[in-house]
């Protein structure tokens, strides 16, 4: 075994270690009063019922799932062997890191408020950390999931030379990430249909029809309410960030194999090992910097998010140096395109963040317009709303454009030739982009610890300054969650292009292991393992005047709006069974609104757990098929052409529904803080209806849209040999 | 001259011959009470208003761009010299056209209201053959600058065989194409901006503010609303559906011309002049059709409906057997294959309509579920109305897929090689969709006469039964608006395709004037004459591994973005700026609200129609440099890539604005029948929000996309030597 191979399973294990040492200091922390723990103790008990149910259905999905993958493998010979149980394994991982997530989540959320009477910092402190083990759990499960499969794969693949062991281990373990991405749909869609549910559930009858406050113990739903933020804003972005972090490295992997197979198998190794050796320096380097993150009594908003902010830089600034010295001391070639091509995706990572907290956060005038708007009409809000959540798509599409034209051209020398080397550019841009995933993932986490604190804080009656110091750190939550959306579909923009390249190797290793060694492109033969990509695209007539090219796109736009509008009516679904709950325990439960019984909160997010696993079987099927029908009738330039569809417009569908409904979010927010007449005033009720509108579009269908696109093309990946055989059969 | 030529411009004077009858007839019909013509003077007045001022801007920005491209043909020498002129004319005639079509409606509409106070069936007679003065004006002006500069063309282009004079003929009249469709994208966003700006303005400030009712003299901003009607849904619609029939002859022409470029010059000419002919035929059997349409007094909408669709469905049936006997005596090689393209276009363009109406219309599932979501808020209602548009794209784009590969399957052989023949199919199919043009767009155009003789009929203070009779005639309005932009949209993706296809051609006839005989495809030379699409694919590499492609894609899709945002948000601020007008009205003008004055109604309809000029210039320069920019960095690779990604988003996009616009309407209308509460409930309110915002979508953002998508693969068309030149020079 290459002896560079090893940091990266001890990297998994020290961050593994360092996620178990947070929670420990974290549990440590005093828990408050016991009306604090009793809280806590439901949305504990909530938590672990929805996870129960969701692993029921998912594990029985996986079971499903692995079973017609072993018919492929076995049966129809048409994949690797191992992709059954890595499959499984995969999924497990990911559910593995949601619930340990999740676990931490509901023990810190009541320490922090109970921190927060003591400071500011102390609650920061505890929440921030807490968060940071979600991040660490995720990327050490993924790096030990990679380091496993690494092994196993070495000590049983065999070929003819080692350029082609690596080249065959690299293109086998790619179609592993096909079990993250599914898990990450199951998570994302089930965890954002069940904490919108319960959000509007818990609104509209509680505050609406029984006239309670918010976040009131005897309301039923007010605990599958915060339990719905651990659900989908910890377990659903951390299974999320899990499947982007392990997709970009897998494909990275595949495309550096294929990229540097003329070279000798010592720098072919090296490539392939790269990607996972700049996420494992990140990792160290994000463990160095969430020691960073403090402030200090009496800080604002601002103070705070600089703070954040200065973790992140350190950990990207540091990211800058030290992979500039990996590469050097690795000696590969073209180094310094390469590294170009890391910090590319950095600084586009960035780009995009900032535009979203531009576009979202009430300190800037998009979101101040559309609170301005709510003076006048619901209509009003939501109309500019949509208008502005639209035109904010152009940024990160030209940052996108701009990053992949140059982490292509620094790798290819700008030589259009040299597509395999570009598109390997392209995907460690976005192995670059996640690189500090640890810390950004942390103050994503963050976010949903420091809003449960405040319904704890809330519901125990502590101090109102407690609530205050709570109330910052929750603010900052809505634009840091935004910007972790921002990475998640920016990289998933630059992966899934990395894929698409990938797909087309994987029609090499098809062909070769079909017998397939001379291919017909046009006017010439070419051997097949020596083919360009170029040529695989002469051989299936990719191009953008086949009709089959140009229907994909057709049917790929269309998948991404088909999937949001099935998840924008599963949440208004999901959302009617929780009212009808809520309602027949107000009425069914003696004493239940006089505070002498206790709702029957299980039940509730029980209700909310089966209708969000019911409603995200449809969604998930139509991603699963849709590749595959696509394959069986128009071939791998129909399969080309629906994934670049999905892929264009999913991605500026997604901007525009997390900076929509992240922009109404925080307009509603700034009429809370006072402006246009405040709590209670006809402007605030309008920015309430922005605000539910934008619900599910930024955290069921919004962020949903880049694991769709990622899944959908894992699939065609692991199905291609379905898709070849039938142009074959011609 | 070819004989088969003449009939095209015999038929275009018939049709305007028709078209000066029906006006005829109508204006005999008599006019009602004087306080009648009182109010439709008021609205002649404001439509004038509006015609002047956007006629002047349109002007300018007219004789601006001739320059450029007077420059571009005589200064650069990089298209042909007819340009500039034909540019101007073409605008002229498409401003023409709307200028009659409102002329008609505005004299039509009070002549429907007094005729209503007589019978339903005599009401339904004028406001549609009114409307079909509209459709004859349309495609009568069509096929008649057609008709003139073929002759021209004819005369004065000089080629070494007939075969390349007829290529150059039909190339150098595609181009033509872009007067037409910038003239429709200004009549569409500036008149949907205008009439939404007056609609919002004339509610917000009379109803909310100073309580008048509906439809008030009193209201300044009430004429704006009547003449927005006209506007936007008569001038803008017929613009709009102009360029659709123009541009769909144009790119089907230019696409014979090359796939019949190997037969002999008989042939080829035949199949240059087939979709003006087939167009011809189709206008002939739509003067025929429309004297079909009437109904029996008591008539419901769906005994309405039935009326209207068995007119339709009489052209259409009419256009099976007499394209079929044209085809077959003009001998043209797989004529068989050519009718099945015709017949997919027809079916592919009725499945989108029907699609539309079910998902718009009251009087099924989908509107009556979200009319249902009212009663719980406005925000379900905006979310399932989302929802459900989101999903209603999956019919449309399915249409597509399979009309455009049976279309190019007929007329190939189902031989992939035969790419330029598959491609005319499928250009073939947009003119067979859109034949039956003169019959849909009186469909459409007598909406809005309905709507306007609804509101004379409140105003004059005629019996309430008139009223019910307009209100049946106008319910209809919507669904077959709906319809209407169903066919717009659909034939838009045909033509668009085929236009992609017609600017690879483009790029064939700028190689062979600036003397590239050979080109280097790969690994061989092809002679340019003889050299195929897939060639010329193969040459620009625009295939889905090159990343100028992918991030072309990218950049279309925001495109399509962007313009909806910028559209939707021009709305917002023209509404704003209809408001202050308003109120400063009531302010300063003494007696106005107790009737002794009366207002300034052209001073709002014009500052409506300010705000509509000023507002329309951004997304339309948008449009118009994005082709521009993308071709002079990343090349043909790039630009193809952006109108493929413009053109697939910009679809799914189209439909879901519009069907999600139609439905919430129609959900209002259902609950203003009498469901869930009926008029004044709160269901009431919260649909009246839903319809608020749905009313940039389907009448502003979503109805302009399908000229976006052909503007801009027009003006990728007409600045083809500049992308060309600069990739020649590197």
């Amino acid at each position: 075994m290459n002896p560079l191979f090893w940091p990266i399973p001890l990297t998994a294990v020290l961050a593994l270690v360092m996620a178990r040492l947070l929670f420990k200091q974290m549990i440590r922390n005093p828990k408050g009063s016991k009306k604090m723990k009793t809280i806590a103790g439901h949305v504990r008990q909530g938590a672990m019922a929805y996870l129960r149910q969701q692993y029921k259905v998912v594990g029985i999905a996986f079971l499903l799932v692995a079973c017609l993958f072993a018919y492929l493998c076995y049966g129809l010979k048409l994949q690797n062997k191992w992709l059954p149980f890595a499959f499984i394994l995969a999924g497990f991982f990911s559910s593995l890191a949601g619930f340990l997530g999740m676990r931490t989540a509901t023990c810190a959320s009541f320490r922090t408020a109970f921190a927060a009477s003591r400071s500011l910092n102390d609650a920061l402190r505890i929440a921030f950390r807490s968060g940071a083990v979600m991040g660490f759990v995720v990327v050490g499960l993924a790096l030990l999931d990679y380091s496993i499969w690494f092994l196993i794969l070495h000590r049983f693949i065999d070929a003819p030379s080692s350029q082609q062991k690596v080249l065959s281990m690299a293109s086998t373990m790619l179609t592993f990430g096909i079990g993250t991405s599914l898990q990450a749909l199951f998570a994302r869609v089930g965890g954002g249909i069940f904490t919108k549910a319960a959000d509007v559930g818990a609104d509209l009858v509680g505050k609406v029809e029984a006239n309670i406050p918010e976040d009131d113990p005897r309301n039923p739903a007010v605990i599958a309410d915060n339990v719905g933020d651990n659900v989908g804003d910890v377990a659903g972005m951390g299974a999320d960030l899990y499947e982007s972090f392990y997709g970009s490295i897998l494909a990275a992997a595949a495309l550096g194999a294929a990229a540097f197979f003329s070279y000798d198998a010592a720098t072919q190794i090296k490539a392939v090992l790269l990607p996972a050796l700049i996420a494992a320096i990140g990792t160290l380097l994000s463990i160095f910097s969430i020691f960073v993150v403090r402030t200090k009594e009496g800080a604002n908003i601002h103070d705070l998010l600089k703070s954040l902010h200065k973790g992140i830089r350190c950990s990207a600034l540091l990211i800058f140096i030290t992979s500039f010295l990996l590469l050097y001391f690795l000696h590969i070639p073209n180094f310094i395109g390469i590294w170009g091509a890391i910090v590319t995706g950095l600084i586009t990572g960035e780009v995009i963040g900032k535009s979203s907290e531009y576009y979202t956060s009430q300190a800037y005038k998009p979101t101040q317009h559309i609170a301005r708007q709510a003076s006048t009409s619901a209509a009003t809000v939501v109309i500019s709303g949509i208008g502005t959540g639209m035109i904010s798509t152009v940024i990160p599409v030209v940052a996108i454009v701009i990053g992949t034209t140059l982490a292509f051209g620094f790798t290819s020398g700008f030589n259009p030739k040299e597509i395999s080397m570009g598109l390997f550019g392209v995907s460690i841009a976005a192995v670059g982009m996640l690189s500090t995933l640890g810390i950004t993932l942390a103050t994503d986490a963050y976010g949903p610890i420091a809003d449960n604190a405040g319904g704890n804080a809330e519901m125990s009656g502590l101090p109102p300054e407690v609530r205050q110091r709570t109330d910052i750190l929750d603010a900052l939550g809505n634009t840091t969650a935004a910007t972790g959306k921002g990475f998640a579909i920016g990289s998933a923009a630059l992966t899934a292009l990395a894929l698409m390249a990938s797909y087309v190797e994987g029609i090499r290793v098809c062909m070769l292991q079909s017998g397939y060694h001379v291919l017909s492109c046009g006017h010439h033969l070419v051997n097949t393992t020596q083919a360009s990509l170029v040529d695989f695209m002469h051989l299936y007539e990719v191009h953008l005047m086949n009709p089959n090219v140009l229907l994909g796109l057709f049917t790929g736009s269309m998948m991404a709006f088909l999937f949001c509008g099935l998840t924008i009516n599963a949440v208004g679904r999901a959302a009617a069974s929780m009212v009808h709950e809520v309602r027949r325990q107000f009425r069914e439960i003696a004493g239940i609104l006089e505070g002498k019984t206790t709702a029957d909160y299980a039940r509730c997010v029980k209700i909310s757990t089966i209708a969000a696993q019911k409603e995200m079987f449809i969604p998930a099927l139509s991603a699963i098929i849709a590749p595959i029908v696509m394959g069986y009738f128009f071939g791998v330039s129909g399969v080309l052409g629906l994934l670049g569809g999905s892929l264009s417009t999913g991605f500026v569908l997604a901007i525009f529904m997390a900076n929509s409904g992240g922009s109404w979010d925080n307009a509603k927010k700034y009429i809370e803080e006072g402006a246009y007449g405040g709590k209670g005033s006809p402007a605030h009720k309008s920015a309430i209806i922005g605000d539910t509108i934008g619900d599910p579009f930024k955290d069921t269908s919004g962020p949903s849209l880049n694991i769709l696109i990622k899944l959908m093309t894992m699939v065609a990946i692991v199905t291609v040999g379905i898709t070849i055989g039938h142009v074959c059969a011609h």
